[in-house]
């Protein structure tokens, strides 16, 4: 049997009890003839603590001792997870990032993994033991210093350990069954994916759907390792998230063309209104906004009104760089001669997500039907080759989905009794 | 200028007004032009909830864990201080026992320092900043893990730094301000000792003065590291720590024979009845409890009474161990044939120690007669050179401390309002 890389968030290692949950599945999975490595993040509300902490004493922590401090986040629980298993009689050794070598970069909190040198997992396998790795950390190859991988962290340490170690797969635990065809809170008859390529995978992860960090997908895809996601709480398959040419299509749904419809509210929208329409005014606001460390998502420009040679340009960015973005733009208004700009928070976005849209015409014109319909106005557009998104306004966004969902027929019959929950690091 | 060593134990930086507070005077010392570096426990209570999460998911921990685990405290507190000082404008960084050049041996919570390679901490004071070290914590030479120093481990972890960097001063911080003749919670006119020698030191800490640890005092004196005891809470001078040819006797206790008087109430008194008085019973009592990891205290024989050629062993003991020593007592009952096993939970220890006994007649008397006046009973004797205990009932403890501070006329007429407290590790 191969080697099997699991990772749990800080919901699946909660307290005391969750942890002898999670120890047994553990244990479980070795008596099963794997080699087992673990990737754990911290204790459900540990980080949020110690960030509490550290804004008590300082309103600008320095972003090393930062890292320093919410490491000791997954050393606790990677402790106390090897001394539950080792309380069901297996052996479990835990290590550091540093230790399991992760090799990063020295970005403080939002490090890149450069290298990964796994010696020390390699002999505690070899010695029979479980390895117990900190997620979300690394060390600095340049300054030594211990870092941070920033969001979605411990996920991308579960897959680049399983890169490393050659793992027959990756698996991600979470609170719910894996990957739905949109979130069951809002549409009910949503529809468990069983199979889903790395590029839907990333799409939907990109436009709102929270199981999978986006860093993490994309590196399973570099290095072609199998990402099994789902749920501690039960023993039900989840979601494999494979290359496409591995995917088969689950039977009950071989004529679905959209894999699922992902939402996000975490955007606002920016309208420059009054731009003159010359060469180089668009320019000079995306590099303000880049100086700014602003990622933009959609940008939309309207064609000029001949008469006025105005154009308006139109983008998305997440709602917690408005405030930044409409400061970095406000001081371009007399270099560009804008007319004024406009701040939206009350949007949403809506996407459908699926290979087969490649191949299939009139996919958007059954969406934006759909939205029709349903009585959704469409503010924004943007597309991939395997995604559709829309910018509706946030109220309308719950209808947009369910409006979506049906009319790409994604439902079940079934009535799902999950909640699509976030994940944390 | 030269380098400081601080070292702040757990009640100087309970929580983030604490640390704050620590944080400035740390400043101050470094823009009074010294180097410094620092080391700290973990914060308040943070150990102890460590343990008691540890025991949650496992009734006995594997040792390498619990180290893990506990390390986690001084890498919060580390963090946390190193903020609190940029916060001041001052520069500073964490480092870990590992990084900090922290050399020991493999023995999981009870590790020996058997280097200390201090490369990052020097490099950190040539680039100006404060260095910040995790205490209690070092990394094993051979198995590279973490490992934990056991009792009195921060402490040891500032001398042993103070000696590697050639430290001016090794400054060990508490909530006192140093150490007195007597607990000022019993003897109430008790006075601040200013100097005292490494030996002295010792023997009031392993007579039950809890200021500091004999590990550390141990250290100092191998290495010949000043120490200042001072109080984290007041700027007034502390004790001083120093060679014996170094301290200058306080000119108001010019006369004093006697520095301080100690007492204990940790121990247990144990007494193996009716040994048959013959070569080797001893050594095979002593060397069962050598077996059980049991450090025994006073040892008293008596002569054997010649019509029964019996005679009666007694020694002290930690109370904690009292059960073990018992049950490996009671197996040799056969082989020794004694009459039976006495235990006394009930004694306390009261000792006198000065480095000017050993050119003085009469210390003896005096203590003893102090006693007698004050009707406190004794139960056994023992001496060092500069040192004689005696073993009392525990209710009687008090009184016998009092009488012997008089006696030796430690008093001061100012009552210092003080708490005589315990250090954490």
């Amino acid at each position: 049997m191969g080697i099997v890389v699991q990772k749990y968030g800080g919901s699946s290692v909660a307290d005391a009890t969750s942890v002898k949950r999670v120890a047994q599945r553990i244990v479980a999975t070795k008596k099963a003839g794997h080699d087992v490595v673990v990737v754990v993040s911290a204790m459900g509300d540990t980080t949020d603590d110690l960030i509490d902490l550290a804004n008590e004493v300082s309103p600008l922590p320095p972003a090393r001792e930062l890292d320093m401090l919410l490491t000791a986040g997954e050393r606790i629980s990677m402790a106390v997870l090897a001394m539950a298993i080792g309380n069901l009689g297996a052996q479990a050794r835990s290590f550091t990032g540093s230790q399991a070598g992760v090799i990063t970069d020295a970005e403080h909190g939002r490090a890149k993994i450069i290298d990964v040198t796994p010696g020390r997992i390699e002999v505690a396998l070899a010695e029979g033991s479980i390895a117990i790795v900190a997620g979300f950390q690394g060390v600095s190859q340049t300054t030594k210093d211990i870092t941070t991988l920033g969001r979605g962290g411990s996920d991308t340490t579960a897959v680049a350990l399983a890169a490393a170690l050659k793992a027959d797969v990756c698996e991600i635990y979470t609170d719910v069954d894996g990957i739905f065809t949109a979130d069951p809170r809002i549409v009910h008859d949503a529809r468990h994916v069983p199979q889903i390529s790395y590029e839907e995978t990333l799409e939907m992860a990109a436009n709102g759907a929270k199981i999978l960090h986006l860093r993490c997908v994309e590196y399973a895809r570099r290095n072609d390792i199998p990402i099994h996601v789902r749920s501690s709480f039960s023993d039900r398959p989840g979601t494999w998230v494979l290359p496409a040419d591995q995917v088969t299509k689950d039977p009950t749904m071989e004529a679905a063309i959209i894999s699922g419809v992902a939402h996000d509210r975490s955007e606002a929208k920016i309208t420059v209104v009054g731009v003159p329409d010359k060469v180089g005014y668009a320019a000079a606001i995306l590099r303000a906004l880049g100086d700014a460390q602003i990622n933009i998502d959609m940008i939309v420009q309207n064609v000029s009104a001949a008469a006025t040679a105005l154009t308006d340009i139109s983008f998305t960015l997440p709602r917690a760089d408005g405030q930044t973005a409409m400061t970095a733009l406000a001081r371009l208004k007399d270099e560009v001669g804008f007319e004024r700009l406009q701040y939206d928070d009350g949007v949403g976005k809506v996407s459908i997500v699926g290979a087969g849209m490649r191949s299939a015409p009139g996919i958007t014109a059954t969406f934006f039907q759909a939205l029709a319909d349903a009585g959704v106005n469409i503010a924004m557009i943007s597309t991939s080759e395997i995604r559709i998104s829309v910018v509706v306004a946030e109220n309308q966004v719950e209808q947009a989905v369910r409006a979506a969902h049906e009319a790409f027929d994604l439902g079940t019959d079934e009535v799902e009794a999950v909640v699509y929950g976030g994940t944390g690091r």
